[in-house]
């Protein structure tokens, strides 16, 4: 494919982790690194619209704190003067929170949430406000895809996906319900990291529904594993969950001994070129020694996926109901868009005893998922049924990223694979609050793949 | 006892669901029922101090609306005109929620939280905010109890049991994470009602720890129920949760078969007075034809007691870790109490991996407690160690209170008891999400205590 349409001629990530050795060493500062990164977005940013907001200034200021931090050899943390992009659904104290919805406009809480809070207890640079689709669901606002601006980045963290994929920062945070992590990390060619329910504390942050989480869109798999960890430590997880366990270096690679292909109800839809990549994919881990099962030899695996036929209607009609409030108290605002009002009309046709049924069989198919923990030690599926549609009015389609939504487990897009010239990621998911296993199963099969 | 230092000769509740037949009969109409609050208020106001905020003008614009519509014969429920109270860590679109800190003096959020909306749904006038200890915590704001002006009326939902005891209001909006419902309501002899976890959603409301729950203070049973029931139609559960299930109306007396006498941690402190009372509450029951198990002759029993054994200490723990955010990002300014400091440090003195310990400690004693639905229908305690101490510096000691809260189980004070002159619940505590037949043995109970 040709590269005339993208942001930048070679889209390029820009890993933090291992480069705070040379921070260590006096070879580089976090204040030269955060430069690094502002001339990208002063570069680029007309062209990707991945910001809402930015405070430079305190970004300069927060990266020469760290600066005299590493030069002391004292950092805070590993993330000691990490950039950082906050999904603009994410409360900061210094910016406004406009939660892509025009209702709220330059609207300040005045607050830092958890996640934000643990950061700069870390010594994070807060650098901006990334763009999600309002209330991180449907309605895009005008994110472009770096690798073709004609393209959507998906969503709902689209800004954060974009910013990643060009080097304008290592890191940044999302959320996902449905497929808003993983679907764009997959897009855009970047790390996604959708932990276990609960795994991040999500106070103040406007993703309150039961199957959402707090997550990274990353540079690298260490840079989305160690931000995340050293949050949890800080601000634990959600209210009643532990919180991210595991090392807070990135867990070693683990070789699996059997993975399971996960065609999840994406199947029906994936597109050929994306097929043929997750299916050579998968060969090549057999290659590496992994046992492969699928739906057809494995009946768990068949049990598991008949569940997941409707995980998409499930999840929406859940979401429906729990927007209920507070979107309900903004349905006589000027600014609320088509999409949303469709959806409360929907949940206003809802009854408790629907929903009830509905987290009932929810609860049903993460049984059946829970009992692959028998027979496999992950699953691989794709993340999108192909590369970042064309067309900026709707983010994709999240048919094989909700399922990991709708059952609560650790979900990685690793960026992988690619169709059309275009990026595509390969989809680890294992099991709940078991991330470090998952992630340590992600980083073997990232392995398997740097290998030639 | 004298009756010289209360606030009002005879201390009176003020039934709603009872008098709406008036309504329907037009003998009487929401407009003039909250004229009747409000002279109390009036009257009572200046020796109680349960309010932070009232808005008189919008309270009695939404009691004309819900006068038009029982007089149509179409009121939108049974709570269509009913005043209540809400506790002002609970979010109100017209009045601020100071959240008993100096630091949210005056503070507006602009929205109604998910219970506030609900009940306006409902057609319920929001008659003001009560007043809350700080945060919900300890530190208290001075309501005085109107049994006894020198008495604390307990906390942290100290306005709303204050004003529901003597017919300003019949029902208020309350929350529980330690004791802060079933301790006011017992020390102001008033209904009180803390559901199951998730049982009411929180959405806008301050109270996010993971055992903490919405509730009710009522003039009746049926206040309490109906209430609470006609939010969970509207607003749901807590996400994830189906939400207070059960029948519109007051669930039906059920006479249990077998009650556990529950000694809780309490017992060790209980006053001779009090124990008396409910060891007289007990051989009532018995007399009217109900078993009685205790640790001594139950094994089960026992080994659900020895799990609360701790309750006070475990829940504290988890509350001050699940605190640390957003109440860290208030440390630096001035109006933050001693208290909470201590709180705050106490809690960064904790790892993530010490309240993983803390969350499994608590599951135990939750699975043991389960397991009593075996031998019993509901159990029975106090709500507290004694009637209302004297002072206004402490809201009294929670150790009866905290076992429910930790449970995650409905519990009901029941305003059925005295000692020493003064108000004293009787505690009927139910199991996790079968808050109706909780709610039906209360009933019951009652009942044979109606019988003289």
């Amino acid at each position: 494919m040709s590269t005339a349409n993208r942001a930048t001629p070679e889209p390029t990530r820009r890993p933090f982790i291992a480069a705070t050795a040379e921070f260590a060493a006096g070879r580089d500062t976090p204040r030269d690194y955060l430069e690094r990164c502002l001339a990208q977005i002063e570069a680029l940013e007309p062209k990707i619209g991945a910001f809402v907001n930015l405070n430079l200034w305190g970004a300069r200021a927060a990266a020469d704190s760290a600066t005299v931090r590493w030069k002391a050899g004292k950092p805070l943390s590993p993330v000691d003067g990490m950039p950082v992009g906050v999904k603009d659904i994410i409360e900061t104290e210094d910016m406004p929170t406009e939660m892509g919805s025009p209702i709220f406009a330059g609207y300040r809480s005045g607050r830092d949430a958890a996640t934000v809070w643990a950061l700069r207890q870390a010594g994070a640079v807060i650098v901006g406000k990334t763009v999600t689709t309002e209330f991180a669901a449907t309605e895009p606002r005008g994110t472009r895809n770096p690798w073709d601006l004609a393209r959507t980045p998906g969503g709902s963290s689209s800004g954060s996906a974009a910013a990643v994929a060009v080097g304008m920062l290592p890191a940044a945070l999302g959320t996902q319900v449905i497929g808003s992590i993983v679907r764009p990390s997959s897009y855009c060619g970047v790390y996604g990291f959708k932990p276990s329910l609960g795994a991040i504390n999500r106070g103040g942050s406007m993703d309150g529904l039961s199957q959402s989480c707090d997550g990274a869109l990353a540079a690298t798999l260490a840079d989305a594993w160690v931000m995340l960890r050293e949050i949890a430590a800080r601000a634990g997880g959600d209210p009643g969950y532990p919180g991210l366990a595991g090392p807070r270096e990135l867990p070693a690679a683990n070789q699996p001994r059997t993975l399971a292909l996960l065609e999840t109800p994406g199947w029906a839809v994936v597109q050929p070129a994306a097929r043929q990549a997750l299916e050579a994919a998968v060969e090549r881990l057999r290659g590496a020694g992994v046992a492969i099962i699928t739906r057809r030899d494995t009946p768990a695996l068949e049990e598991a996926e008949r569940g997941l036929a409707e995980a998409n209607t499930i999840s929406r009609a859940i979401n429906n109901w729990e927007s209920r409030w507070p979107l309900e108290t903004l349905r006589g605002r000027p600014g609320l868009s088509q999409a949303m009002r469709e959806r409360l009309d929907q949940a206003a046709a809802m009854t408790r005893e629907e929903f009830e049924r509905l987290l009932a069989e929810r609860a049903r198919i993460r049984q059946a998922y829970a009992k692959l923990a028998a027979v496999c030690d992950a699953c691989v599926t794709l993340p999108a049924p192909g590369p970042a549609p064309i067309g900026l009015r709707s983010t994709g389609d999240p048919i094989f990223a909700v399922s990991g939504s709708l059952l609560g487990v650790p979900a990685l897009s690793l960026p992988l694979l690619e169709a059309e010239g275009l990026p595509l990621g390969l989809q680890v998911m294992g099991f709940e609050q078991q991330d470090a296993a998952a992630v340590a199963i992600a980083r073997w099969v990232e392995g398997v793949f740097a290998k030639r």
